[in-house]
């Protein structure tokens, strides 16, 4: 390898890998479509099945196909006893997001309904098992953790509505399944993030949907990428008030230490989706017990715009930052936000599944060699 | 995006994405180093653990480390209750690479005895318990699949002396086990292969070992990529003879039918790897049942060869193509061929994951928008 090929970029970091028609992420502009809408456009007009239907497919489902997809999701969501009784046996402690990573290969993908997708019918509703069964895992998963008794799909219900009745045990607000509508739909699909990214190099050479899907749910965990809303919101709970934020702030950048939730890689303005969830998440605590931090978190975005601005730049919060004061208000623990943010990004991966086969090439680098030279044993 | 963003490669073929120390691919000239020394003088002069330690630190071990290595190894692959009854709970049609893509992010990786590894003990412990128990979790599989009983570790074998022993319920030869450790030390390790950038993407957002391993699994099991194994060795029982190797490959070159382990993107010259394990195949078939399988492999290489020349073009067996030959010479049938793979390459992945944690970057590229403009719902 010669001294010329030294022009790499470290983390890929602008460097266009390949060409995508699900999602377009305008940095600049603080943009972000699905097939060409608005997000914003999309949760105001939409509801959550039109918008999978939409994601995957590229066009928006007739009425009788958005039914239809709503059964399907429902009527594929029950475990099966071998998937239940791995689920049981997994110790409490491990991680939910461990708890997908490690069920979604082996979980039955045979479904009883055909959905008749457009294209790629068995691939898709392969992988819209998955994503039908993702809520149902995380539910029961948090029940047994808390050594309540399972529950099981209502099909009467909607998508979210029944997953907040399998996780708490009543019947949510309609409030409450507009708002979770709403923010999945925002985090759904993201262009090339890194756990879309991992699923496509996973995809590259011919893995199953399973695999893919479980592959880019183990990236999301980290806390540079899906983590950071867990990490966020156990921020505003340490810091506790509002007040309390500015000496927080100040501390942090002095000793350097990454504030999670701020600032992205790709938006140098607003974040499309911090937009439409900040108001929603104000309005979601607002005379509720979790005023105080959702009013933190605020106070901290401000904080830290407020330095950045005497050093003439510009920052924001992103989706992660403000998306934990919502799950949390909703009853989610922040042990769960991750495995709530790879319930919607699934239908994203199974989008970029889908497109990845359709001109398919094995993902496969170079590294440049910067070791020892040749040296013998002797 | 601008127009003049146009200009990427899909697939990454031939870019450089990242530094490594780990090892040297040298396409050209087909040779392959871990930590500067060539594969072959690796497998002549030094054992199995040793080259584990190497590939991991960077230099080989004292006598003392190698032991404690080796004794580590077999001390920590134990599977623990839970790890065992979820693999017992497993349907048993579940290809093992899915089994251990599922297994891996949910295994105890406690270990009862401390390795004292010089750099990032704690992970390199971690890596090194997945690695341990990936032998066994592969041989309770193989046996429960069989409906034969499971057999526990024996402390005083060698790491493979003791897989073969897990597998097969008795004592292999000592050629058996020599032919197994140098074909493990062969592809233990391979530069930004696809499944180990996928790793090394996943690792980027600072997800835990276990999740990186699971991830690296999941690319690994496309037939585009260890996959091939397995499928290259299928067609050598289904061609059954090697006179009939010749109408094979005209039929599949006039086709278009891809034939699975030859040729490879990296090496343009023989692969240094297939150079390595050709001969032992050769040897290890000589005499016995398989015989027949290994000469149609090497006439199925010899005739496409011989069709290339015509066609002024060059192409080799890569590793996957006589590795088939190879395990199931030793008892292993071709559904785990891709899990041997995995369990070799465990140790890459992990080295991989402890040099991205030197100096970490999150890997997240762009994509190029080419689907709908802007539109709205109206």
């Amino acid at each position: 390898m010669t001294n010329s090929e030294k022009t790499y970029v470290k983390g890929l970091e602008g460097v266009v890998v390949d060409e995508t028609k699900i999602s377009n992420v305008e940095g600049l502009e603080g943009r972000l479509s699905y097939r060409g809408y608005q997000i914003a456009e999309l949760i105001e007009k939409k509801s959550f099945t039109e918008v999978v239907w939409l994601v995957l497919s590229g066009e928006f489902p007739t009425e009788k196909q958005s039914q239809n997809l709503e059964k399907f999701l429902l009527a594929n969501s029950k475990l099966s006893d071998f998937e239940l009784t791995i689920l049981k046996t997994i110790p409490k402690t491990t991680h939910p997001m461990l708890v997908l990573q490690s069920l979604v290969p082996i979980l039955d993908l045979n479904s009883g309904t055909n959905l008749e997708f457009p294209e790629n019918n068995e691939n898709a509703q392969k992988g819209l098992v998955i994503s039908a069964k993702i809520p149902v895992l995380i539910a029961s998963y948090f029940r047994l953790q808390k050594g309540l008794e399972i529950l099981q799909t209502d099909e009467n219900f909607g998508f979210h509505e029944n997953f907040l009745f399998l996780l708490k045990g009543k019947k949510p607000t309609a409030k409450e399944v507009k708002t979770l509508d709403a923010t999945q739909i925002l985090q759904m699909e993201h262009g090339f993030n890194a756990s879309t990214f991992a699923g496509r190099v996973t995809a590259s050479t011919l893995s199953p949907v399973q695999s893919v899907i479980s592959a880019s749910i183990g990236t999301l965990y980290g806390k540079l990428h899906g983590g950071a809303d867990e990490e966020a919101l156990k921020m505003a709970i340490s810091i506790g008030k509002p007040e309390k934020a500015k000496d927080f702030v100040e501390n942090s950048l002095a000793n350097k230490t990454k504030i999670m939730g701020m600032g992205h890689r790709e938006y140098k303005t607003v974040d499309p989706r911090a937009k439409v969830l900040k108001p929603m998440a104000e309005e979601l605590c607002e005379g509720t017990e979790f005023h105080d931090i959702f009013q933190t978190l605020k106070a901290v975005e401000k904080a830290v715009q407020d330095e950045m601005e005497t050093r003439k730049k510009e920052i924001w919060a992103n989706v992660e930052f403000y998306k934990g004061a919502v799950f949390y208000a909703l009853g989610i623990p922040p042990q769960f936000f991750t495995a709530m943010f790879a319930m919607a990004r699934s239908i994203g991966y199974l989008a970029h599944f889908l497109e990845s086969r359709q001109d398919n090439r094995l993902i496969r680098p170079k590294a440049l060699y910067t070791g020892n030279p040749n040296r013998t044993i002797g």
